[in-house]
């Protein structure tokens, strides 16, 4: 069994799929017991002082991806719109994470501050990724860029179309429009967790196979340096405990 | 001004260093307004997979150095014990360092599950590492490490002998040994904040130029993905508000 192949059987029931952006957070986040780790793009991006959305991560995505390959649960990793317009490089890109025992990857239509690509080219993108055996994830950005919303059944279709394992609405949140994604899709169907907005209980009931947290965890990291820091210099106490030491090393 | 002058005046006074670990965590705190950040070499070893203390993270540690140098802050960069137990090695690495527009390093004579150098051993490398004109804080582990504790202050003037612009005794919490390492010194002296043994306050007012956090921020951001993916999963609401995506992407 291949480490897609480990990675998609966890789709028969229901994955809470958390997202990591270095080493010591997935290494966390696996030591918590989740059964695979997800990357968020976001997080890799602005770790390494780049922005996220314009596929300029690929170098800062694949050290990352080398890294986490060696943990024990399968990994799948945030590839932003593929680092490439050309599927040539997009089946390179598969190749070579496949080849570093990577799971499976998230490929998404939006392009920062450009809206969506066409459809049509997507799913060559799509397509492209799946010959190298990785579980694709196919992310429509109708919802999250709020843009040709009419047209996410459409885009999901020729996705699965083209071979994705999966497909992705980050910022889909209504039930009635969850449960059409869910009966049109045919494939495991994921969205983001959303606070106040979508909880995991309600995705999975009704018929969501994925949920991922996106950047979530990393701003949640972020803003607790800060308050940390904050505290530190204002002469306050620390606003909760914090792993020790001992414990970062051990993981 | 050099970018080690400009760090070193920051000293006059009384300077709080926090550490970061990637460039979204230094980003953030010279967004709060720090006026110089540090790094945390727990931080950059553990975000690459790597053991602390081990002499391991020298690509990592500069890869982050490169990026730094950047911010429009002086940047001062945790080189554990030189990665190196040669001289000529650490020349190098502060002339890189140096060269990239770091301002300053930490160097420690703790090593890792060995205790501490030899200090005529560490002098010569506070000597090597200070030929490159950075800020050289050396670091005694007595305190840290609790061993040879009764050797601090001759470490420390063999260290200041040898050329450190400052010294660093983490884990030193005592008022009576404050200000005798004060006293002692000759240079600004920097300890480590530790959440209700020593605050800022206290060691601003025994004399103490530097205080910063170590690894400290590091495992509050990773306790704080933790809690929040913990909350996600048990469906209850996230322990705190995080920054906003926009937020991020503006860092």
């Amino acid at each position: 069994m291949t480490r897609a192949d480990e990675f998609r059987a966890l789709h028969d029931d229901f994955l809470l799929l958390p997202n990591a952006w270095d080493v010591a957070s997935a290494a966390a986040l696996v030591r918590a017991g989740f059964p695979a780790v997800g990357t968020t793009s976001l997080g890799v991006a602005a770790g390494a002082g780049l922005r996220d959305g314009l596929g300029l991560s690929r170098e800062a995505t694949m050290a990352l991806a080398a890294r986490l390959a060696g943990l024990p649960v399968p990994v799948s990793v945030d590839v932003e719109g593929g680092f490439g317009a050309d599927p040539g490089a997009v089946r390179e890109l598969g190749h070579e994470l496949a080849a570093l025992g990577i799971a499976g990857v998230n490929i998404e239509d939006g392009r920062e501050n450009r809206g969506l690509t066409d459809p049509a080219h997507h799913a060559r993108l799509v397509a492209a990724m799946g010959e190298s055996g990785l579980f694709v994830n196919a992310r429509t950005d109708t919802h999250w860029l709020d843009t040709e919303r009419a047209g996410t059944l459409d885009r999901v279709r020729a996705y699965v179309d083209a071979g994705a394992d999966g497909v992705f609405v980050p910022g889909m949140i209504d039930g009635a429009e969850i449960e059409a994604l869910v009966a049109a899709a045919g494939v495991p169907v994921n969205l983001l967790y959303q606070p106040g907005r979508l909880s995991v209980g309600t995705a999975r009931g009704l018929g969501v196979r994925r949920v991922s947290t996106g950047s979530l965890l990393f701003r949640a990291a972020l803003g607790a340096a800060l308050e940390t820091v904050e505290a530190v210099r204002d002469g306050v106490p620390p606003p909760r405990e914090v792993p020790t030491v001992q414990q970062i090393q051990g993981l």
